[in-house]
C-alpha cells in the first residue's frame, strides 16, 4: 500500500499527497479516498488519450462517467463549469458523488470549483499530470474560473480529499510545459528556501532530462513547502500571500496575451524578473541577485523579459484588477536577497512606474524565443 | 446603539441578528460590519422602490453601487451571478468589498452566492425584507442558485456578517407573500417546538394582521430555533436536515410548476402536508395531527394538496434528484406528533407511491384558490 509523502494540515479539511511512481492507476488509493458509487472524471482532450482509459479500467467497480474538455487556460470560464454541473445533474450524481481532476492545472482548478459548487460541495481527487499542477495548484484548495476582465476572479476555497501525483505523467508532458512547471519549482526557492534554490540551480539538468528521482525529490519539497505556507495561512490573510512572487505581474501578462498564449509558469518568470527589478530599484535587493535568477530561468529556456507587444501602462492597468488589491493599495512580493520574499504596501509609486516603464520598453520578442 | 436580537454560534464565522422596527436605516450597523470603501447593494424590482433610496443615502460615507435584478425565483440563474461579478469587475471592486442583500430570499440566496465566489470569498450583509426570509434564509449561510434541472443545485455555505431584519418591511410586503412566510414560521413548530406550534395557532391572526409585537416574537424565535439547530450542524451532516420538512415533497412542486408560479412557502405548506399523509400511511403520525396541521394552514390561506396540473409520478421522479438523495436513497423528514420530526431512508418505497397516488389523484385547483 502506497504511503502519502507528506500530509497538508488543515484540522478536519486535512489532506494526504501521494508522490510517487506508477501510482495513477492504483485501485486502493482511490478506493480508500471516494465515498459513494458515483465517480466524475472532468480531463481535457491532451491528456485523455495518456491516462483515461486505464483510469476508467480501474474505477470500473464504480459508477463512473467522464467529461473531456478541450484543453487551455481559454476554457477556465464559468461557462465550462456549467457544462460540468449539467452532466452532473443529468447523470443524477448526488452529493455523495466524487470529481476527479486528472490533468494539469486548468483542469483541476475548474473541476475543483465544480466540486466546491455543486450541491454546496462535494468530494474532489486531485491527479496532477504536469509539473505545474503537481508543484502548485494541488496543494492549498484554491479553486476557480477566470473572468473577462481578470484571472481566478470568480472562485472558491475547497481542498481536495487527497491528490494523487504520479511522477510518469511527465514523461508526456511536452517540453514547454516542464519547462513552465520549473517557473513555479524555482519561486519556492526564491521565496524563503535558498538552500533548495541551490538544489535546482545545481540539477536543473537533471530536472529538464526527467531525471525520476530529482522529480520526486523537487514535487515533495515544493509541495512540502507549499503545505507548511498554506497550513499556518489557508485563507490567505497573511504569509500566504508570498507565493504570489511574480504572479501580479506575471497575471498581467498572461491578461495582456490573452490567456494560453503565455503559459502561466513562462509568464511568472517574466514576472519574477520584474519583482526582482523592482526590489533592486527600491534599494531592497542587491543587484548582482538578478542576473543569478535570470540565470537559472534562463537555463531553463524561460522568458526574462515581457512580452515586446505590451507597455507598462498596460501592465499597470491590469495589475489595478489584482485580487491583492485592498482599498486601491496593491500589495506586492519583494525580495531582499534569494529566499528572503516579503511583501509590501508602502512602495514608492513612481519607482514602480519607472521601473515598468524600462523593463517594458526593453522587451523584446522573448516569447517567440520560447515557443 | 441596538444590540442583537442573538448570535449564530459558529466559531470565527459567528455572527449577529438584529430584529427590530427603524433599524434598515441606521448607519452605526453598517458602519459596524462593513470593512473596506466598496458596497454593492443587490436588491430586486419590487424591494428597490421602498427601501433603496434611503439605503444608499445611509451609506453615502461609502463608495456605493448598486444592481436591480427582475423580480422572482426564475431569476435565480448562474446567469444573474455573472452579471453581478460583470458588475464588480467593471467597477473594479477588490476583495475587501461589501455586498449587501436587500430583499427576499431569491436576492439572498442569489447575492450571498456572489459574494461567496467574488474573489475567492468577500464579505456580505443580508437585509431580509420579507417574512420567509427573515425567518429562513437569514440564518444559516446557505446561498445558491437553481440549476433548469433542480433547485438550489448549485451554491455554498457562506455566512454573512450580520442580518439586518427590520420588521417595519414586512408591512409593505404583498399579503400572498406574507402567507407564505408563515409556512416557514410555522414549519419550526412541526419541527421540535410544540409550544411554539400553539403560539402561531393562537398568534395567527395577529400575524395576519401585521402585528408588530407578534412579528418580531415570531421572527426571533424562529431564527433562534434555526441558529440552534445550525449551530450544532453547519454543514448538514445530521440535524440541520429536519429543517427541510416539507422541502422535499415541496421543490417537486415548485419545479413540476415552473420555478415563481408556486412560491416558496406556499409549495412547502402542500409539502409538509404530504410529508403529514405519508406519516399516517407509515403508522408513525396519529391520523388526527393531519387536520390540526391542515387547520392551521388553511386559516392562514396556504394550499393543503399539490398542484391538479402534476401527477405522483412527476412527482416522484424530481424527487429523485433532490440534494437529500446518497447513493440513490431518498432521505425525507417525516414526523412521530407536532414538533417531533425525524429523518427517515428505511420507509417503504411502495407505501410512499400509494401516499403519493392518493394525494396527487385528490388534488383539485389549490393554487387558484391561493392566488
Amino acid at each position: 500500500m502506497t504511503e502519502p509523502a507528506l500530509t497538508v494540515d488543515l484540522g478536519e479539511r486535512s489532506y494526504p499527497l501521494y508522490i510517487d511512481s506508477q501510482i495513477i492507476s492504483s485501485e486502493s488509493l482511490y478506493r480508500k479516498h471516494i465515498s459513494g458509487r458515483n465517480v466524475l472524471i472532468v480531463t481535457d482532450e491532451n491528456t485523455a488519450p495518456h491516462y483515461l482509459p486505464a483510469l476508467q479500467e480501474t474505477l470500473s467497480g464504480f459508477n463512473c462517467n467522464r467529461l473531456v474538455l478541450p484543453p487551455g487556460e481559454s476554457q477556465k470560464t464559468l461557462d465550462t463549469v456549467a457544462s460540468i454541473y449539467d452532466q452532473l445533474m443529468r447523470d443524477r450524481f448526488d452529493r455523495n458523488s466524487t470529481l476527479i481532476a486528472l490533468g494539469g492545472g486548468v483542469v483541476g482548478d475548474i473541476c475543483g470549483f465544480a466540486a466546491a459548487t455543486y450541491q454546496r460541495g462535494v468530494r474532489f481527487v486531485q491527479v496532477p499530470t504536469t509539473l505545474l499542477a503537481q508543484v502548485d495548484s494541488s496543494v492549498g484548495g484554491k479553486t476557480g474560473v477566470n473572468h473577462p476582465l481578470g484571472k481566478n476572479m470568480i472562485g472558491a476555497f475547497h481542498q481536495p480529499a487527497c491528490v494523487i501525483a504520479d511522477m510518469d505523467t511527465l514523461t508526456t508532458l511536452p517540453a514547454r510545459e516542464l519547462k513552465a512547471g520549473l517557473a513555479e519549482v524555482i519561486k519556492y526557492g526564491l521565496i524563503d528556501d535558498a538552500e533548495f534554490f541551490q538544489w535546482v540551480d545545481k540539477n536543473l539538468s537533471g530536472l529538464l532530462s526527467l531525471e525520476a528521482t530529482s522529480l520526486r525529490q523537487a514535487v515533495a519539497h515544493c509541495c512540502e513547502n507549499k503545505a507548511r505556507i498554506v497550513a499556518s495561512d489557508e485563507r490567505e490573510k497573511g504569509k500566504r500571500a508570498l507565493l504570489n512572487l511574480g504572479h501580479t505581474f506575471g497575471h498581467a501578462i498572461e491578461n495582456a496575451c490573452g490567456y494560453g498564449v503565455w503559459l502561466h509558469g513562462e509568464a511568472i518568470a517574466a514576472g519574477m524578473c520584474l519583482a526582482a527589478q523592482f526590489s533592486i530599484a527600491l534599494g531592497q535587493l542587491p543587484e548582482p541577485d538578478l542576473a543569478i535568477i535570470k540565470s537559472v530561468f534562463q537555463r531553463a529556456d524561460l522568458p526574462v523579459q515581457p512580452p515586446a507587444e505590451m507597455t507598462a501602462q498596460d501592465c499597470l492597468n491590469l495589475m489595478s484588477r489584482d485580487k491583492k488589491v485592498k482599498d486601491n493599495i496593491l500589495t506586492l512580493v519583494l525580495m531582499k536577497g534569494i529566499g528572503r520574499a516579503f511583501l509590501s504596501t508602502d512602495y514608492d509609486r513612481s519607482i514602480l512606474e519607472h521601473t515598468l516603464d524600462s523593463a517594458f520598453s526593453g522587451a523584446a520578442g522573448c516569447l517567440s524565443e520560447n515557443e
